[in-house]
């Protein structure tokens, strides 16, 4: 079972909790200057490291060159958000070690030789940066990695220097965002060194209402300080999100709610961005309790992705994606 | 069990047939400027005419005076097209005879003494004609009515001067109307004297792509020409309309069909123009067989009127009406 599947604390206004750790080992130039023989020494140091540790969590790791992955299985983990797009397209010599939930991810030889991420259901910061944290264990037992007293962890680019801590989290806010008061939100979060961006990234509308925020300072900051943060920015969002959810309209909100639920249920066509947004507004009416659906909307999200479409049901035009789509939605529903 | 439950030749395309005839008494002036005496003898000598004769169809027939039909009832029956607003405003004196389906109507003290209606679902023009003329029939056998060798049945209005005639098709057609030749469809139709309004009158956009059609000439023409006419113009929009189906993107159709079948099914909150345009939509798919559901759109749109909701379910506001509505719709299409 994919992590997305799985449930989590407040999984209906909170998707995802990301926590990423930057690497490098020390003596070895950064991935952009690398050959091919110093690929096969980063990803034969950190194989060994990871998966000959006795730490519990080794166990469930595999060891997968990128060259293995075929290009649409690759393009489908770009989809799931396990790999980056610029790692899915520079694959040669580079590798992977992955979890059978994909909640670990390891990739080796993207813009650090090392990328430790960890991606739970719902608010769940301090479990995935303690997941996170017994890999960095397993990787600095019997790695030397480089690291300056200083400036901590050294990174690739500038602005990772110090914990090569990237903590995020996924948000439903549909409520929240149409508010007044979101805006100011956004302003005084990015005072404390934290932005907020919609799903495809930074100036864009959000997609369906759904907004990351992650910090922007990773030197003179703490790990705990800057996961302690977020958690208390998630929760006063989730807390507004709920608290708007309570003075709607009810009958408006099972309206919204319900006219995505019988689309999804009937429509025959759906685009990609359709789908978010019909994805969004049952959402909101499962989290507001309007409709009863035991169901994650956004795990859907994945299922309706053009090359995890193409992946089940083979190579197709945009146009008949769309009717895939449509048939793959309803079919989850029925 | 209401005539426009029924089923009837092409009601797919055709909603429903419909024939009027005008006539007045000889001898008493129009219902403009009749008094409380007049209005009683036109009633009376109608009432006899029509309850007393030995015809068949006379069996089935009720008189009833427009006082004791509650308001809310008279406001329902314009909503089936069985009254004018006008004849429900200015109810006093006046009657009705009726038959049980609603099929058969007289209106006694509209525009002229005597309006009678035949409505039937579908094309039937010859079989609603031969209804009209069994109870024009009726009454010119027992009743003095005023007619000159001339110029024929006399009429309070000019335009119905002659045969006193309308004959009238209410069509669907939402592919027609689209297409590129339709306005000149309708200049043709002109031509040779009939007309092609919008659901709610001449000029106006039609509501859900319902177009009438109806004869403008009643003098120096026949009863059967003008019927045979109109039977041959709507065989035509039958035909091109059922073209334009099979040329039409299957799945384009169906998605739009479904979508409307998913959203009368699960929306909590519907408006009047709301639930035309979305009948409208699931007809189509039904018309052309892309969708297989046993129901006549149109005749759900009767349920959904303001009155005949608020005569169900009792006074409401408009925003109250919107949710009933929808709850009505849902439980039909269940």
């Amino acid at each position: 079972m994919s992590w997305y599947d799985r449930k989590g604390p407040n999984d209906d206004i909170v998707v995802s909790t990301r926590i990423r750790l930057a690497r490098n080992l020390r003596g070895i130039p950064f991935p952009a200057k690398m050959n091919k023989e110093q690929f096969e020494k980063v990803n034969n140091i950190v194989k060994e490291a990871v998966l000959n540790s006795s730490a519990p969590i080794a166990k469930g790791l595999k060891f997968i060159k990128m060259e293995d992955i075929p290009a649409n299985e690759r393009a489908c983990m770009v989809e799931r958000h396990i790999i980056s797009p610029a790692f899915a397209e520079n694959y040669q010599n580079r590798a992977i070690i992955i979890s059978s939930d994909e909640s670990i991810s390891i990739m080796l030889g993207e813009e650090d030789h090392i990328r430790i991420q960890i991606i739970l259901p719902g608010l769940q910061l301090e479990k995935a940066y303690e997941i996170a944290s017994l890999v960095d264990d397993m990787l600095c037992e019997k790695a030397d990695i480089a690291f300056h007293k200083e400036l901590g962890f050294l990174t690739e680019c500038p602005t990772n220097l110090g914990t090569g801590l990237r903590a995020s989290v996924m948000m439903h806010l549909p409520l929240s965002s149409e508010s007044g008061n979101f805006k100011s939100f956004i302003d005084s979060a990015s005072k404390i060194g934290y932005t907020v961006r919609g799903l495809y990234g930074e100036g864009t509308k959000a997609t369906a209402y759904l907004y990351q925020i992650s910090n922007q300072i990773t030197l003179g900051i703490s790990e705990k300080s800057v996961i302690e943060n977020l958690k208390v920015i998630a929760e006063n969002l989730i807390k507004n999100e709920k608290e708007l959810q309570s003075k709607i309209d009810k009958t408006k909100l099972e309206d919204i709610s319900m006219r995505a639920l019988g689309t999804l249920k009937y429509a025959r066509i759906i685009s990609s961005s359709e789908m978010m947004q019909l994805l969004s507004n049952l959402s909101v009416g499962i989290s507001a309790g309007v409709i009863e659906k035991d169901i994650k909307p956004f795990a859907l999200f994945i299922e309706g992705q053009p090359h995890t479409l193409m992946k089940k049901y083979g190579e197709m035009t945009a146009a008949d994606r769309d009717i895939k789509r449509a048939g793959v939605l309803r079919d989850v529903l029925k």
